[in-house]
């Protein structure tokens, strides 16, 4: 397999029965992840950069949560506004955004 | 946040739609991931090794897939066969196992 530079996961709330509910799907972590996406294509980022949808970790009260790996950076209460910063910063700029940071 | 050691994401095939289908989940990858719950509960990592479900990593054709981080091990054509090895050799033994490895 060739690694992405970053792996990103992000909670959406996904069940194993099927069902999509919880803190982060209902804080807006699908309309985030799509942010993610987006900004993937619009800095050519592909491959590079990889994002997963998730279950739960189990953090609910610090939703919606995005994980990087493979630093092992976690991110929390994370709203689409935050989603240029990280890829400023630290997918771009090599420095995690340390006031996300949980 | 505390890091797991090792990071466990499996492809249930969740969709950011709600709907949970594709290869990786009717290759029986819901029960995969019970086996795995199972065996952290069986061998008291809880919190050593943490798992997730996801949607899909675009590999489908070897799912179910099966990654671990930090280090960045993908495994490929999981079955609940070799879950017990992964934690053997992988997990407690410290080496990923090679053929599963893609």
């Amino acid at each position: 397999m060739v690694q992405p530079k970053y792996h990103v996961f992000i909670c959406t709330s996904c069940t194993i029965t099927g069902q999509q509910r919880g803190f982060c799907y209902n804080k807006g972590s699908v309309p985030l992840l799509q942010k993610f996406m987006e900004e993937i294509t619009d800095r050519d980022l592909s491959g590079e950069v990889v994002v997963n949808n998730t279950g739960c970790f189990g953090i609910c009260e610090k939703g919606p949560i995005v994980v990087v790996y493979p630093e092992g950076v976690w991110y929390g209460n994370v709203s689409e506004e935050d989603v240029e910063r990280i890829f400023d910063e630290h997918f771009e700029g090599g420095a995690p955004v340390k006031d996300l940071m949980i």
